[in-house]
């Protein structure tokens, strides 16, 4: 057991604070001779990172990936590897007058009464700054999926405003700072966010993520089940508050007749006629695309005002100065990318210990 | 790492088959001396068994459990606690048209390939016959909590048809054959899904339960968060597609200013004046009622034939016979309580391990 | 993280108590299709089963064992495996006068000021009758390695009686009730038993374990070392006191030159010289036969009156009747050689899962 | 489950290489508010720096190590704590030669087979080098035990060389250089060694490591035993073959009588008249000292050469040059010590989760 660890076969453990000297993680399990070099994680970690649009946060940090472990001459060895980023640009000065108050929305009181102490400094290790190492995480999760499984995200609803599904396109998505598939919601977006960004206001998001190619058979009953693994490594990235897999929360409106995912065989091979179960059934892939959702609440740092205590026992108001992302649920794309990554990397290791045999398509009879 | 079980100090290992000779499990970690016998449990099992309405499958189980080890003169003794229910009503013939077969929406196809072998007759493991064992563990996580935590579940949508929330009524709960906190809901559903039961199909629906009285600063950032841990929980039990804390998905939609759960304090006491936090922030219990929902997908055994294969690849129809729930959902609100007692009781145990001198209020200041 | 759990991808979790109503366990993350039934269990545990000959308890109980789940027509399912053994001869009346006293050497001190509750009837959880689970689970751990696999104890050492090894024969080690693979050292131990035995005393013993046919390549540096592992399991097991692999202790006193296992190779096979490593080296497994050792203490249930304490913090003497083993050593064969099983099915799956590609000989080069 | 992690509640995850560029460790479970600084941590790396006497290898590594995380204000925050130190003096050139020979009695051919590819410079992963994070983890394990817990090592054999136990002085341990507690050995050693030395031959030794005021009541029946947990800690640590809890493999040839612990009372304290159990009885410490002792094979680097294999499948000699200790076992004492302080504090935690209100002393009745 672990609390800064997930995943079983698959393993990521992180350690770093937002204002601490370095943040890190070490990434156990991952097979040899897979082919491996920063240069393959830093694209990741660029599209997370702060300070590329005025709708992130200011903090300039360059988030250069180090491999500090288990990668020799260019192979990951079967040992863990060590990766780890610098902070550059804390300025933790910006933090002195939350040191004693707690901000409602932020972990900040729940860390007092938990630990009766904690490092205020950007929010310390409750910074979704954490995330960068996801991210480099997952970037190892992508190697280990090898490149038939695609695994791609985009905000399909900024505050209240949602996307026009028929408008979808994949290659938008990288063609706004929205990460949005829909390039007329993207625009309108844009006018939204300026305006709640300067009034010093935040906005909730919701994601989808998509990963296509993923074999059948990952996932193991009864508690080690595919979407409960995605439930918790989504639900578990800052200000998330819900996730869905495929139909979600809509599936309980469906008549079963309705949500069933009927099939069809040619030339041996099985193919469904709809994706209401977002590629899970049983906790275990189909083979379809595993599809989820994740909603993320808005950023908690406001500019106005709120009433709060200190560690004092004072009533106090708060209001959050420092740099922030008006809506954080931009830059929780690729951190929701990751975190599939790495879950579908450690299910895939798992299959293959106790199914050696299995086959990766759904290829009838099986044997 | 295990796939049948969940938890890490209070820690539940399953098995069983929907019609072998009986289902069971290990309750490993409970803590010692705490009073429990058989009839701890069984009021907790009466609710979730099946064939006590016309709303539910008509197997009849009288899932009369025994304690096989681990309590010595009613009291626990700290060692791992055995429990077991005999499987009486058993009838495999039902099921032998589907033995080569496999159901749309089932978990059977994915089973297939991912084993290449499955006790077809009522689902097998995949049944939700399975949850029966974690409403037994429910029960003791009840004990390890104490009396001051209530957890109480509710249907709050059924099919397309939600409650009144002002009209919420815990003492309704138990009054209707839905867990129904609304009576005038109740009644409507109940046309509803006779309907719908007649008809040979089945509907989804949304739980949401509640816990009140969990202490605060349970949960363990990053990757052991309270909230990550109930979204696997829940995501795991059989058909769920979505899950929520406080808000969720709603809370994409407010501003910062709206969401943020703004504090008091009198008398040293701090006080929340909302809880879209669901209870939790940073991954913490802060105190609050812990606030979660979860969506049920409908029942996939349904009369209307749908087009599916079977193991020898040939396309064929299926329609379920057997006895089934026409909304499984409703037997999903015992076992959704059960999940969220075993997950605070780990929880409580693991802030106990690493912060045995916390408080148990949120009186500040702190020391 | 589990108490009463051990392995990880082949996992076993057993629970009951001597005197309790039945022992049990379930085995998790057992392949599929593999073939098993009760009577590919029933043979290890009689070779384990108490009142055989006069050297050990007569506690008469059948062992009987279930299956009752996760093997379906005669194959497992990759589903929880559980099995289950009632108990037959409790008699507990004989443990009331130790209900409030410590048998020094035993654990009853040591659960009362843990625990403050012991199931004091036969020493409850701490039995050794629950070691009849770890045979059973041992059994289905034989079953995963295959039949490639041989895995074979001995009693090399008998209170301060060892054996000439240059007389060893396996086939004499199922001819005698000591599994010693000496029979001129079984004859002269059957006379230094029986006086023990008469006496009231008991014994200490040294058991060997040999697993021939292991692959190359299982343990997994650095925590998860297949000797590490080894040691873990067998130091484990009731009143074992020492463990060791290959030259062991003795190693201590060798030289590097003496020490190293020099090797050869013919046809692309590495063969090796000699085997001071017992087939483990770095943690990983060499493809030699790996050697292991454990030594067994004495019996702690004597006749002749010891000084103790009670539970009520009174000086009392305590002398132990009841029916016991006079060496507890015999009994621990067939248990060594089930967790040896145990941990060599569990590190097989974990190699397969980050190596799939990993030969299973020592061929070079390697690809 | 990791293979590069050990310790549950309290949870060390090292990383890195001999030739990398640096080594780490990440520790998660620290307890929150124990002052910790690097301060605290270096004089324990600085007791098994290597170069300190000719009797060690003469890599010069300062092994300054930084605290990145987990600290804030000088104590700890409750979040992992990872903790980092520079490689200086790597010579990788040294090595060239076994980039492809396997050395005997080293990893080399196990990880060639198991992983295909291996950092080879100095051993890589498998170099004692990691050893250092061990002991940094164990400095901080020994914050969480507190100052009335004293773990002490010894060298008690160094190759057939044993010590006198009449002249144990512990206070002579740090006065030679192979912490030797009998200073009359410590001179012959001396002797010995240096021809060994100048030989360039190697030898094995013992380590006897005693912890004091151990509260009783830590470990977990049945598969979470303090001695075995002991046993897997020390066994894990390299070039270790055996290990022993109290009497160890004497114990087999102790009679029941001689071996039973006796109990006596006084102002209703318990205090033992022996300690064969070395402290655990039954998997839990019975607050008597636990005492274990492990076995340390000869270093297998030595200059006299070995009939060997290499990747191509080449019959070849080899003879390690580079520079190494003439017996590993030195500097295992406070490897030997940190780990045996990881596991009592992992179970000190473990044991305060389930058992709150358990006591620290054998003070009865236990209320």
């Amino acid at each position: 057991m672990s609390h800064n660890s997930f995943g079983h076969l698959f393993r990521v453990t992180t350690w770093g604070e937002s204002h601490g000297p370095a943040i890190g993680c070490v990434v156990d399990g991952c097979p040899p001779r897979l082919p491996l070099s920063e240069a393959d994680i830093q694209p990741w970690l660029d599209r997370r990172r702060p300070g590329q649009s005025r709708f992130t946060t200011q903090r300039q940090e360059p988030d250069q990936v180090r491999i500090l472990s288990g990668v020799f001459e260019g192979r990951t060895t079967g040992t863990p590897i060590a990766l780890q980023i610098e902070n550059v640009d804390q300025r933790s000065k910006d933090y002195g007058d939350i040191a004693d108050r707690f901000r409602p929305g932020h972990a900040d009181l729940a860390y007092e009464i938990k630990y009766g102490i904690r490092d205020y400094r950007g929010g310390g290790r409750s910074s979704a700054r954490e995330t960068a190492m996801r991210v480099a995480a997952g970037a190892v999760a992508r190697r280990v999926l090898g490149e038939g499984v695609r695994i791609r995200g985009a905000l399909v609803q900024m505050g209240p405003h949602g996307i026009d599904r028929g408008r979808w396109d994949w290659n938008a998505v990288e063609g706004n700072p929205f990460f949005c598939p829909d390039p007329v919601a993207a625009a309108q977006w844009e006018e939204y966010l300026s305006d709640i960004r300067k009034a010093g206001s935040s906005c909730g998001a919701v994601i989808e993520v998509v990963a296509d190619g993923v074999p059948p058979g990952l996932g193991a009953p009864i508690y080690g089940k595919l979407d409960a693994d995605l439930a918790a490594a989504l639900m578990g990235i800052n200000a998330v508050k819900g996730v869905e897999i495929g139909d979600g929360f809509a599936a309980a409106a469906l008549t079963g007749e309705a949500n069933a995912d009927e099939m069809d065989i040619a030339d041996g091979l099985v193919s469904f006629r709809a994706n209401h179960a977002g590629g899970i059934l049983g906790g275990i892939s189909t083979g379809q695309p595993v599809v989820a959702r994740f909603a993320v609440k808005p950023t908690s740092s406001i500019l106005t005002p709120r009433a709060s205590v200190d560690r004092h026992g004072k009533a106090v108001e708060v209001a959050t100065r420092g740099r922030h992302d008006p809506c954080v649920g931009i830059r929780a794309v690729p951190v929701g990318e990751a975190m599939i990554a790495c879950v579908l990397a450690d299910h895939l290791l798992r299959h293959r210990a106790q199914n050696p045999d299995a086959p990766d398509t759904l290829r009838l009879p099986r044997n």
